[in-house]
């Protein structure tokens, strides 16, 4: 049976609190929903870390540090930290969490992007918290902006502490950044490239159309023997676009509640585990089944937990 | 929740019975399977005939009436027979079962096309039946060939008898021939399409990639309000293509033992049941159900079982 | 400067002489207006022969050998005459004038199809012969119907006289047939491929999207080494649609009367000669010359002119 | 005969004067390049200003408003001056030229990009000017980076000055801002859009197949009545990709030392009126007649120049 990476997101820093009960705030709350996704399959956990006492998405050393660490504690599972989590961080700060966890993967944005969630606003009448509105109105005047210095030292920090991006990409063209990285020789092959789509402005709508539009991109583009890839794709498309994943060939899949914070049409997710089993169960009737922790490490050339550094 | 109409293809006319100790032959045992099928979900049968003997594929109308009224009498299936089920038949030839049945669906073919299914042959040592290697080997000498005035034939007699066409559509060009029955009035809109991918010679191969392809072709020419559309593929594509279709928003999947002998890899399927099991497992997790029979006959705008001849 | 093999497809057996009255149609007709387009810049001449009396597409070995000795003596071209040219020809039958003239290219249709022409009978109050509305709708009861089995034959044939095919695909699936013969060691690499369209029932229409989608089946199935192609497009499409082949590179691209009887908008062509200044001078807008007949016999690894039989 | 709208790209803010000793950079020289295209056939202008003492792109509105009056003067043409010009302007800044000239028509930038084209440098061993290298090299820190917020801005005042955006489009995702201003009811249909392509790190190759890609999603997203389309390629790219949007149906093609120093293969342009020959003469061959820029006014649907302020 052929192996399947799957990599929750456990709460990302896109939801806010009001829009679903369940989505985890505290680290002990990131920590344990973590650990359940583990349990169901998951051999990836993407980390952001937010607020303890109101849910904002923070870029917090000390919170990403004492979360990695207890789920260490607790479990096998790989750890992908975000490459910053706040707006308009500058570069070195994006990178002081990485710099100290030194993590086995870390998220690596190599091109521009607007972040559309602004029309979120609109859906919800009240919020819980004082700060939801004006969080997602934010983006309104917020680019993410990496350079192409900037995408010169992200390679050459995650070379140094050995730590496998997962190349974030939204367009075709930015396929060609990762081209240019591999020119320089600033990354190890094959790299690993995550296919990102959101039904927002400014983005692809997440499609399968444009899902082989961009797979077939990064096929030419970097020749299929030099990458694995994953997809990650927002709201109802999650389960429909990780599945057609799956049908080509994706060596992984994303699912978490950063992504979506249902299970199903109409039924909250509890926790990313309850999509984890989704996944899980579509990949059984295409006879795949989930890779370990460890057989994930050995399928992405990832350095292993003991060099971590927390 | 969206209702999936899922079809089951019962016995086909490409499979031979070395392959599978499962492939029904008998009609009692083309009737068993079918009845299995809709008890786990299908809402149309597709169905083939072949000599109770030994298993060739055949197109006597006796053998086809006996398996429909079984069948009738046991459930509420749409029963979608195919046109001909012989290699080298005429047009008239091909005509007789259907025009005597008069099913509330019916396969069409409005294209060319050959049928490699030479290359199985030099998979087996051994035959079941002494006609088995030279009927994978005949298609070499036979090219299935409606013409365009085949074509204005079958549309003229399912109207007549009020039977919807299933379009089997092979290749981006063949789309073109609906649009033409279209102009000519000789099709009732909605039209049902099946895109159908088999890994031979001569067709394209399954793959999310041609699935779009084909898709996109359709709304392009047929406008997408014009059409419903199902797709079939072939041996191990089958579940993986299927889920693909689920993810575009397929009104219709095919399974059956026609397409494929097995139920995951290296599991052979008992009854093409075993399929519409796992394509209703990737369903539900894409927030799909089963459309009962009579909720498909709404959706396709069947005439009903009570105008059939059987 | 890059070359261009510019071909020019003289007369065909698809347009009727009421449609123009430059359509060449005696063998003389038809040897001046190769030379001219020799003259012009084509490297190949596509060869049919017609019934001098009233110009029916016929496959008459004695006009073909007649057409094809007047024109070496008096040029270089490569002739590539058309496998058959007459509708309902058995396999033998077609090959009858290659065997005899062994030319240095051939036209071979690996798959089957139907040939829409019927619905330019329509377009027609008067014809100029008897036989030519007839003709048009015969169409509707003839598939060109070419078997695996053929398939082996023509290839056989074509290696045996050390004749050149030229691949006509006309939906993506053909291109198997292609990958197929090769897995069989019964063509030499790299093949030569002809995309052909044409604004009929039953084809892909002529656009920069389908070239684009057959170009990269191509890419895919035969690896990008292992063919060279040529387009042919129908109509008002024939500039358009050659004019992006050398955009994205094509080694060659086909005009003629046989695609289209006119040389722009409303003007008609008074020989293939001016469709092939027509191309010329878009490809010198893009730094393309015209290959030489020696030129285009090294870029196609061809046997030359000197070892065919006329 | 159709028209085809073509416009000119003087002299931009991408090539160094070290490229071509016919990049144009004083005033005079820019506006005597422009009264040479149109005078070939180009209906609309596309303006850029350079330091008159060393070519060094800036964005000064006096140099702006001289070109611009001098060009009235002597011709017709429609003037599409840039938004900007320099790197890491403010929004404000921008805007300033334009508020001052209320052109009919100005290019508009809707998503952030990065502008990849420190490679460049590497090619030349020695500058012209002082700041060439360091301009090339400058793009590594700067990326273009409209907000959402910035977009709302440069809608709201096109609207009130009665300008005509040109939207310039580079990945597939791009064309759901152009969809969202739509939606709020800020642009006025149909939409006029460009899509853009360089052969640079972070961009899409300029290929036929990402033409094609771009051209589908905008008429999936947009709906193919609400907009009308050009297309602008660097370098070699830039008669092959025009050639092929002519072949697609495009209103408008730009060309201009803006986008190429060459006219051809070893060739450098002279003035950006002989790259408009270039295409005047691909256009010909299919049917096409350049539009005089009162067509153009009338084809795009804009004000005037009586009602522009220079």
């Amino acid at each position: 049976m052929d192996k399947l990476i799957i990599t929750a997101a456990i709460t990302g820093s896109v939801h806010i609190p009001t829009m679903s009960d369940y989505l985890p705030i505290t680290p002990d709350e990131i920590v344990e929903d973590a650990v359940k996704a583990w349990e169901a399959g998951a051999a990836i956990a993407h980390i952001h870390v937010r607020n303890p006492e109101n849910g904002l998405p923070v870029s917090d050393p000390d919170l990403f540090l004492e979360v990695h660490s207890k789920i260490k504690a607790r479990c096998n599972l790989i750890l992908l930290p975000t490459t910053g989590g706040g707006m308009n961080q500058t570069t070195e700060e994006k990178l002081i969490p990485i710099k100290k966890l030194q993590p086995e993967m870390c998220s690596f944005d190599p091109a521009p992007f607007n972040f559309g969630i602004f029309q979120i606003a609109s859906r919800f009448k009240e919020f819980k918290y004082d700060w939801e509105k004006e969080y997602l109105e934010l983006c309104k005047n917020v680019t993410f902006r990496p350079t192409f210095n900037d995408d010169l030292i992200y390679a050459k920090t995650f070379l140094e502490i050995d730590t496998k991006p997962e190349f974030e990409i939204y367009e075709l063209g930015h396929v060609s950044y990762v081209k240019w990285l591999m020119e320089e020789n600033l990354v190890k092959l094959p790299v690993h490239l995550q296919f990102v789509f959101g039904p927002m402005v400014g983005w692809m709508t997440p499609s399968v159309k444009h899902l082989v539009l961009i797979h077939d991109e990064a096929k030419e583009v970097l020749g299929q023997e030099n990458f694995t890839w994953s997809v990650a794709a927002g709201g109802r498309y999650q389960i429909p676009i990780t599945s057609t994943a799956m049908a080509m060939g994706a060596q992984n899949v994303r699912v978490g509640l950063e992504d979506s914070v249902y299970a199903g049409k109409g039924v909250m997710a509890k926790a990313s585990a309850d999509q984890v089993n989704k996944v899980k169960n579509v990949a059984k009737e295409m006879s795949l089944v989930p890779a370990t922790s460890d057989e994930a490490r050995e399928m992405l050339g990832l350095k292993g937990l003991d060099k971590v550094n927390f």
